[in-house]
C-alpha cells in the first residue's frame, strides 16, 4: 500500500505546475521544475556518497533555499534528515551526529568554521558537503558540484511509517534524545493543521523560524502541501521580514510571540504594505492580549492561530483558529492553547493514568497517526512515553467542556510539598501581578521538612526590592498558604532557551550548588 | 504504529465534547456521549451476532441515524462496512452479498419486505437485524434490543490500511466489483479535501447524498472529523432540505447538480433563511454558468465548490474551491473539475502510459495515500486499474498549465472510428447547441467500413425534428468531419443512473439490438 509520503507536493508541483516558484531566498527564484530537477540530482550525490536507505543525512546551517533542497533531496534519495542545532556547542553537536550514527553532513559558510572542530570529536569519520557559492574547502565535496555532476535519482518511494525524520529534542531538560518521525507522521501533521483552520492558502509563505526546529522545518511541509513558495531569510530580522512580506506578497507566517512583538516595535510597520497577510500563526506561548489587539489593528487582514504541539508529535496537538480570538468567550479562550486538531485525541490522566474529571489538572497524553516512531535507540524512553498507547507530552494541563486545552505547566516542574502538588506556573502568575516583578520563575528547592518547598527566582524592575517578606504578603492574597513561596533569590536575569523558554534545570542546579555550599 | 483510524472523531467527541450533538434525524438529536454509547453497545451486539475482524456488515436502507450508528459500530467492532445499493434489483444485491460474503445484513422499515427475496437468493443463510421502533419480524434480531442488551465494547483499533469499507460499483458497466477501503484511504481523502478548500467548520452539514454511496457516506466521515453534527434525512427532498438549513443552521451540503436545480426552483427557497450555509459541494459534473448564478444569488453566503474523483481513491481527486468560481478566468477554470488534492498525484497518459504534452487528453491516472486495496477477490481488475503503482480512473481528461484538470469522458466511451479517437462528451458538447435538441448521448455504433461509427441518441424539444443531415449539417461547422455522427436515433427520454448520468451501456445495447434485427 502507498502511505503519505513528503515527496508527493514535488511529484505535483513538477507535474503540475512546473512553472509555479518553489523557493524564493534573496535574488535567487527556483521554478518547481529546477527546484525538483536540483533535489533529485543532488539526491544522486547523496547515493554517490554512499547514503542508503534509511541513513541520516545532518546539515548544519542558516536557513536558506539549499537547506529546504537539502531536506527534499535526502527524502528522495531515501534517506531521514538530521538537522543540526546551530545554537548547540561543537560538543552537543558531536554527540547526535555520533549518536544518530550521521555519515554525511552539509554544512553553510556561516558554520564552516566549526567543522574542524566537529571532525574531531565524532567518533565516526564525516562525509562533508559544504553549500556555498564559492569552491569547497579541501577535503569537502561542493554542493552545486553534487548537482551538476549528477543525473536525477528516482524517488526512492519512501512513505507511511518509513522514517524521514530524526530530529534532536530536549535541550532544557538535559541529554538530548532523537525523535524519529515518519512520512505520515509529518504528512498528517500538515494536512490536519490545514484542514484544522484558516490559513494563507497557495500564497507564498515566509519561513522566520530555523529549520533545524520541527517548528520550522515542519512549515517546510506544511506550504508544500499548500503549494505555497517558500520565502527564505538566513535568520530572523524584524525588517527583513516587514520587506519581505511586501516584497512577496506573504500570505502566511509562523513566529514566536517574541517576534511579533519586535514587529510591531519596528520603525518599519506602518511603512509597509502587509495587507497579503492572511494567517500569522503563533507558538510555543498564549498571547499577550494587550500584543494581540496592537497585532490586529497592524495588521487587520490576517487571522491569527495560536498552536501548541511538541516533537514527538510531530508536532501540533491544539490549535486556537483565527475565528476563537473575537466574540463573546474570547478572552477566555485566548488563555488555552486551542483545541485538539482533528488527528489528536486528547485526554487528560492521573499519575495512574486514569482520567481526571474535566477541568481538572493532569497530564495531557494524545493519541493519534501523528505520534513519533519512537526515540532513535531509546527503548526504555520510548516505552515510558509511549506507555498504554498513549503519548505521555510531560505537560500538564485541563480540558475545559468545550473541549479547550489549558496548558498549565511542565509535569516535571510540579512541586511537591508536603503532599501537596503546586504547579509552578500557577505560582508565576501570582508573582507577576506584583509591581517592581520584571521577570519571574518558581522551581522546587530541596526542604528536609516539606520534602520540596517552593522557590522563586525574581528579576526587579530597575531599583526595586522585592523582599521575602513582601513577596509572600502579595502572593498570599491570591493563591493558597501552600503555594507561596518559601524562599527567593533575586537574580539580574533569567537564564533562557534559544526559544525564549526560561531553562528551569538551570535554576534548579544554580539553587542545588547554593545548598551544598 | 498507529495509522489514521475512522473512529478517531468519536473518541474525541465523547472525550472533548460530551454534549455536543452528534445526529440530528427528524426529532432525534443524539449527543456525542449517548451516540458513542449506542455505537460501542451495537458493536458488541454485532460480534455475538459473530462478527469477527475485517468481516462485513451489510446495511439496506434509507438514510437515518441509525445507519451512521451501523456505519461507526461496524467499524467499532473491526468489522468492514457494505452499505447495499437501494436501487439495486433483489439479484443484484444478493449477488453482492454473496460476492462479499457477508454474513450480518441490518435493514429498515422501507426495505424489509425484500428480506425473504434476498434470503432466497444469497446461498448462505443471513443474519438479519431489523432497525427500526416496532419488534422485529420473526427470526430477526432487534437493532434497539442489541443496543440495550449489550455492554459497550472497546473500540477494536483497527486503523491504516485496514479494510474499512468495501463498496460495490460499476452498476454503469457490467458486474459490479467490491472497492476495498482503509481506514487511511478515507482518513487521508477527509483530511485533504478538508484542507485543500474552504467549508462549513463546525457547523451542522446536511446528508442529502444516499449513504450506500461514498459520496454519501464519505462525507458522513468528513462532518466527523471536522465535529460537525449530522442532520440526516430519509432521501433528497427539495422542502425538507430548505426546512432544516433554517432550522438547524445548517453551514455545508453536498448535492449533485441536479438536486440544486430543484432547490432553486422550489417555491421555498424565497421563504427560508439559507444565511447559515457557508459551503455548497457539488459533484459528478461541472456546473451549468446558468444554474450557478442563480444559486449564488440565492445564496450569496456559501462558496460553491466542485469535487470530481471515482470510489477507487476513496473518492476525491480534484476540487474546485470557491475563490475559482469568481474572477478574471473563472468561466474557463469553471469547465474544469478544478486541481488535485495535496494527496492526489495526477498524470495524463497515453495508452502505452507514457505521459501526453500539457493540454492533450489521455487517460487520468492518479497516485497517493487514497488509492484503494484493491478489487475484492478481482486480482486481474485490480493489477490492471493499479499498474505501474498508479490508479487508471478510465477517464479521460487534460491538464492544464495551471493543473487544473478538465474530465473529457470515460476512455471506454471514447468511439475509435477508422483510426482516429472521437471523445464522445465533444460530439455531445456540439450537438447540444443546436436548436431543438433537449438531450444528446453519443456512443459507438459497430460499423463495417470504419469499425465503429459515431452514432447519436437525440431527444428533440417539444415537437421539433432532427433530421440526420440537420445534425451533421450543424456539427460540421464545429467539430472535424469524422466526429460528426454517422447515424441518429430520436428517442423520448435518454436512459439515467440515479445519479443522473446517461447509462450508455444500455443505449449501445439498445444499437446492438437494433443492428442484429
Amino acid at each position: 500500500m502507498t502511505g503519505l509520503s513528503l515527496n508527493q507536493p514535488l511529484h505535483k508541483a513538477r507535474g503540475e505546475r512546473p512553472e509555479g516558484v518553489f523557493t524564493i531566498f534573496g535574488d535567487r527564484r527556483r521554478t518547481n521544475t529546477s527546484f525538483v530537477d536540483r533535489v533529485a540530482r543532488l539526491a544522486n550525490g547523496l547515493k554517490g556518497l554512499g547514503l542508503g536507505p534509511g541513513d541520516r543525512v545532518a546539515m548544519l546551517a542558516m536557513n536558506s533555499d539549499r537547506f529546504v533542497e537539502y531536506v527534499y533531496a535526502t527524502l528522495w534519495a531515501g534517506g531521514v534528515i538530521n538537522p543540526v542545532n546551530t545554537r548547540w556547542s561543537p560538543l552537543e553537536m558531536a554527540f547526535s551526529l555520533d549518536d544518530s550514527e550521521t555519515a554525511i553532513l552539509i554544512v553553510d559558510d556561516a558554520f564552516l568554521p566549526l567543522v574542524c572542530q566537529l571532525q574531531e570529536h565524532t567518533q565516526a569519520p564525516l562525509v562533508v558537503i559544504h553549500a556555498g557559492d564559492a569552491n569547497p574547502p579541501e577535503g569537502m565535496h561542493g554542493f552545486e558540484a553534487l548537482i551538476e555532476a549528477n543525473d536525477p535519482a528516482e524517488d526512492a518511494g519512501r512513505n507511511g511509517d518509513d522514517m524521514a525524520a530524526l530530529l534532536y529534542t530536549g535541550g532544557t531538560t538535559g541529554r538530548p534524545k532523537g525523535v524519529m518521525l515518519s512520512h505520515a507522521n509529518i504528512a498528517t501533521c500538515s494536512l490536519s493543521l490545514t484542514a484544522a483552520a484558516e490559513h494563507g492558502g497557495d500564497a507564498p509563505g515566509l519561513h522566520v523560524a530555523p529549520f533545524f526546529h520541527i517548528g520550522g522545518v515542519g512549515v517546510v511541509f506544511q506550504f508544500a502541501f499548500r503549494r505555497a513558495p517558500q520565502v527564505i531569510m538566513p535568520m530572523f530580522d524584524a525588517a527583513e521580514t516587514l520587506r519581505l512580506i511586501e516584497q512577496e506578497k506573504v500570505g502566511d507566517i509562523f513566529v514566536v510571540p517574541t517576534m511579533l512583538r519586535w514587529l510591531l516595535d519596528h520603525e518599519d510597520i506602518d511603512k509597509r504594505d502587509l495587507s497579503s497577510l492572511k494567517s500569522i500563526r503563533y507558538g510555543a506561548a498564549p498571547i499577550d492580549t494587550t500584543l494581540l489587539a496592537r497585532a490586529m489593528k497592524a495588521v487587520p487582514t490576517a487571522g491569527f492561530m495560536q498552536v501548541y504541539g511538541q516533537t514527538e508529535f510531530a508536532p501540533v496537538v491544539t490549535c486556537l483558529p483565527p475565528k476563537d480570538h473575537h466574540g463573546p468567550g474570547a478572552e477566555r479562550r485566548l488563555t488555552s492553547a486551542g483545541r485538539p486538531l482533528p488527528t489528536a485525541t486528547v485526554r487528560i490522566a492521573d499519575p495512574e493514568g486514569r482520567d481526571v474529571p474535566t477541568g481538572e489538572v493532569g497530564e495531557i497524553l494524545v493519541k493519534g497517526a501523528q505520534t513519533m516512531l519512537g526515540y532513535w535507540k531509546r527503548p526504555e524512553e520510548t516505552e515510558a512515553a509511549l506507555r498504554d498507547g498513549w503519548l505521555h507530552t510531560g505537560d500538564a494541563g485541563r480540558m475545559d467542556e468545550d473541549g479547550y486545552l489549558y496548558v498549565v505547566d511542565r509535569v516535571k516542574d510540579m512541586i511537591i510539598t508536603g503532599g501537596e502538588n503546586v504547579f509552578s506556573a500557577e505560582v508565576e502568575e501570582a508573582l507577576a501581578s506584583m509591581p517592581g516583578i520584571a521577570a519571574c520563575a518558581v522551581v522546587a528547592a530541596r526542604d528536609d521538612e516539606w520534602g520540596e518547598r517552593v522557590h522563586a527566582f525574581v528579576v526587579t524592575l530597575n531599583e526595586c526590592e522585592a523582599s521575602l517578606e513582601d513577596i509572600q504578603k502579595h502572593c498570599r492574597k491570591r493563591i493558597a498558604g501552600y503555594k507561596v513561596p518559601r524562599s527567593v533569590s533575586v537574580v539580574d536575569a533569567l537564564p533562557l532557551s534559544p526559544a525564549g523558554k526560561v531553562l528551569k534545570h538551570e535554576l534548579r542546579a544554580t539553587l542545588a550548588a547554593t545548598e551544598v555550599s
